[in-house]
Formats: structure tokens, sequence, C-alpha cells
């Protein structure tokens, strides 16, 4: 095998990630990444710990490959999510959406290779202290959760290659070839891709929400809540909902409450494409079909492939 | 001399375009890039008809080499502005902020290239339509006036290549050969680069607002007025108190009062950084030096020379 500081790391064939992706990446969607060559995430954000146990249960089943769980910081159960990781044995955790300190060293003596997802210098620099193993910088482009700078894929990637030798996996606005070719000349290791992956056969999210990434075009998307959470949804009647409510100047508790009305869930899972939130990143304009995940992960190659060549064939300009 | 689109249209050595910025990029900074082998545009923004005329006057003589004229289409005398350049045998035109259908035939008709600015897919159609040479896609990560649509350099680079061949320039977080490298994996046949290129010695901006494009970091600039026209600048008081007044539910005409009191020129042109309107990208936060012309393209070559050798040593994985 080549070298590639994520490929060996996680020892997987390609430096591709699926990122964990609340209702969308379950054990289906994860072991058919990892037994594809990539990495695959179960998404414990939308799990009680049960149902996390039985997806991983299922996972392993599913896969002899490595895969992982992301595990998002802000949820109150985070402690028992990470006993049931622990205990059935899982050997690479995601964490975001928090303090890296909080669990790293915890994974660490556990032997868990530990990856942290951050916007911007500060939490990475947090991240290196704390002794993950690698960062995921995840640019203002990317679905769901990001960060308050608003710093986009094709600055924050250099920005942090510039500050730490951490293998570094580069997310937000990735969702072809070119565009795995485009983050290493950033710095990039590897990358993590959410989107696409949301937009397969195997992901778990209802298949209106499937169609809506594929219908969703240029514009379509909106970073919102940044007051809050900032968050990236599908422009819909929710979002719409949502904004009137924080420009009326509702107060944090008001914007939880409507957002904890099992909003996700309803638009993701239960395929509520109205009065749901559908939480994509802005790739989505680029998706234009529901493919199952051995093909997505053939034409990123493929897509990689021809973009390398073409570098190499129309940049003589630069000698 | 080979072959590369964006080379070949301007006769220029290197595909890389020096962005038109107000009060920055006047004869002194066009006529450097010029004659370091990109393409430098005198930025008519923020001038005079008569200043034009000047500013033309003296970068043809400053160099032999094309440059060109940027026209922002949202200023009232931009009639006039176009008479001078076809007057003075300007042979390159950048139209933005505006309907490309406008003047792309008259400049053509006199003979001049003409490339126009865009940020979404239904304006680069336009300008493809009105029969441009070559389409500008900026990203949102730009410094500057900008789109609604927020669609990022990563995602809007691919999407407009993926829907015309006229050859394209990608603009918006690009500072360093490595963007430039991932900009033309994304498809870009060159680039566009503002910041950098504002923080240069010829740059005709006030020295504290290029040292405060050094100063920035990480999540120092935002786009703000995006009710109005969206624009990204530093944060600083002037920031704050046009959000307030967005904020108060101040109407179109009370905001561009408050922008029309010459706050841009209070800003980077003299000095004012507490009072005045700075516009800059995102990308500033990774500028750590005012530096000359001559240098900034060199290191420019040399960075892309790098992460071409490193790419093509790194991503044998693929094979």
């Amino acid at each position: 095998m080549p070298t590639n500081r994520i490929s060996s790391l996680f020892n997987i064939k390609y430096p591709i990630v699926q990122g964990g992706m609340i209702w969308c990446s379950g054990w289906e969607l994860a072991s058919a990444v990892s037994n594809a060559g990539g990495l695959g995430l179960i998404g414990s954000g939308s799990m009680y710990p049960h149902i996390l146990k039985e997806h991983i249960k299922k996972c392993k089943a599913a896969t002899y490959k490595p895969f992982g769980v992301n595990v998002p910081l802000l949820y109150p159960r985070t402690d028992e999510l990470m006993d049931i990781i622990v205990g059935e044995g899982v050997k690479i955790v995601f964490t975001s959406a928090g303090n890296p300190k909080k669990y790293t060293s915890f994974l660490k003596n556990h032997g868990i290779v530990v990856a942290h997802v951050i916007a911007n210098k500060k939490f990475a620099l947090k991240a290196a202290e704390a002794g993950v193993d690698a960062i995921v910088a995840e640019g203002f482009e990317a679905g769901g959760h990001n960060g308050f700078e608003e710093t986009t894929t094709m600055v924050l990637t250099p920005m942090i290659r510039k500050i730490t030798d951490i293998p570094l996996i580069s997310a937000g606005g990735i969702g072809s070839g070119q565009a795995i070719l485009a983050a290493m000349a950033l710095g990039a290791d590897g990358v993590q891709i959410g989107s696409r992956f949301a937009a397969s056969l195997e992901a778990s999210g209802h298949i209106n929400f499937k169609q809506s990434i594929v219908d969703a075009g240029d514009g379509d998307t909106k970073l919102t809540l940044k007051r809050l959470v900032p968050v990236r949804l599908i422009k819909n009647d929710f979002l719409r909902e949502v904004e009137s409510a924080e420009y009326a100047g509702a107060t944090k508790e008001e914007l939880l409450e409507l957002l904890g009305r099992g909003r996700a869930k309803k638009g993701m899972f239960e395929g509520d494409l109205i009065k749901g939130e559908l939480e994509i990143g802005q790739v989505s304009g680029m998706i234009d079909k529901i493919l199952p995940v051995s093909e997505i992960i053939h034409n990123l190659i493929l897509e990689f492939h021809e973009a390398a060549k073409r570098i190499k064939e129309n940049t003589v300009w630069i000698s």
C-alpha cells in the first residue's frame, strides 16, 4: 500500500471519510463506505445509547473493514454513548461540536484513534493540545452545524495546515474528485464528505430528503441561527419560521424549543420537506442523482484521476 | 509559450489576474502586476472619469505589458468611464456588479477583451449569452461586494465550470500558490487575486489599511449588508454601526446614506480603521506581511510548484 497519513492512520484504502450525519448515517451507510475503501462513520447525534449499540453491532456484522462513530459533544447523554463505544470495541471516534479536552484522553486510553472537528484556529490548537490523532477542518459551506467565523474550506484548510502538523482532513464543499484534489492542494491529507453520501441509496434519510438534495441548486441552502448554533439548512418553511422568530427577537430558549420539536427527525428521517429541518451542504447544488455508495466512491476516484491528469498536462505554464 | 486559455486570452505569462479594488488598485499596482507577468487591473470603481484617464495614461507609461480596467456597473457615470476606456485604447475590461448585457457588445465592437464577474449560475449564463471572453466566478470568501447566494469558491468554481466552456477565472479565498492549484483542480483556467495584492507596496491604499490586512486573523471579516448589497468587511466600528442600523430596521435609503458618506475612502484610502469601511477577503487571515508585487508573484509561483510536486508525490494512493 502506498502511504497517505490518513489512509495509514485509519488503515483504509482511500483517505475519504464519510461524515457522521444525524438521521442519515447509520450502520448501513457506514459499512457500505468502509466496504468501498473509505472510512464509514456512524452518526450518533440522533441516536439513543441503545440504538447506537445496535448500529455498532450491525456495522461490525456488515464489514470487516475499519469504521468509526461520530459523537457531537453537545448532547446530554455523551457519557453513555462513550461507554457503549468503548464496550463495543469501536476503534475510531470522531468528536465534534464541543471541547476536545473532555474525551480525547479517555478514548485514547482505550486505544481508540480520535479525530476532532473544528472550524477555527483556536479549536484546532485545543484539539492538538488534547492529543487528537487527526483534525477535521470544516468550512462554512458544510451542512449541519458550523462555526461562527464563517471561514470557508478554501481559506480554513491552509490556515489550519499552517499551524499544525497533525494529519488534516478537509471538510465542507467536497463532493467530487476534483474537490478532493483541491483539498489536497490546500494541504489536507484526506477529506470528509457528507452531502454526497447523504444522497446515497444506503443513507438512512427519507427518500424525500434525498430527493431534495438532488433538487437543491445554487443558493438553496443557508447558514442560519447564527446567534445560537449556526447550522446550514435547505431553505424551506421551517428555516423561514426559525428566521422570523430570530428576527422578531426570540430568546435562546424559545429558539431551542422551536428546534427541539423533533424537526430534524421530521425533515430528514420522516421526509417532511416543509416543516422539517433539512441539514445539507452547499455542494448539494452539484449533486444530481441518488447513487449507491460503491458508485459514489468509484466516481470520486475516477474524477480525482482525471483532475490530477488535467493538472499535470495544463500547468506547464508555471515552468 | 505553453498554452493556458487565460494566459493566451490576455497574452500574459501567468494566468493570475489582480482584482480591481476601489482605493487600492491604481496604475502603480496594475502596472507592477503586469510587469511581473500577471494581469494588472485598474479599479475604476473609486475614480472620477478624469482620474481614470490619468491612471490609464500612467499605466501605459509604466508597462509595455497588457493591463486592463475593472468597471463595477453599479455607479452612475459608467458611460463616461467606458468612453475613456475606448478612447485611451485599453484592450481588456473586467465588468462586475451589474448586468453583462449592457456593455459587452459595445466593448467587443471596439476590439476589447471582456471578462465579467459573477457569483451564481444565473449570471454566468447571462455573461455567456452576452458574449464575454472569460467569466470570473467569485466566491463568498472574497472581499468587497459579493453575491446573495453565499456560494463559496470550492462549490462555485466547479458549478460554473459544469455549465459553460468559457475560460474561467476563480476568485475568492485565493492568496497562495496552493490555492491557485486548488482552483485549477476545481476546473478554473486562471485566478483573480485581490486581498494579497491590496497588502502590497504598490497598492494605493493607506498604510494603516494595509497593516490591518496583515493584522486580520481568523474570523475578522464578515459578509454584511445582506439585504442591500452584500459586502465583506473587516469587523470594526463602522461595520457594527451599519449592522446596528440594519438590525434596527433602517431603510435602504438610510443604509445607502450611511455608506455614502465616503466611508470606503475614509477607511481604505485615508486609513481611518475605526470609522472607515474596510473591504477585504477572508484570506486576509493568511496574509502576514506587506510585500512588493514582484515578490508576491514570485511566491505564488514557487508555492504553486511546491504544491504540484507534493500532489504528484503523495497521491499515489489513488492508483
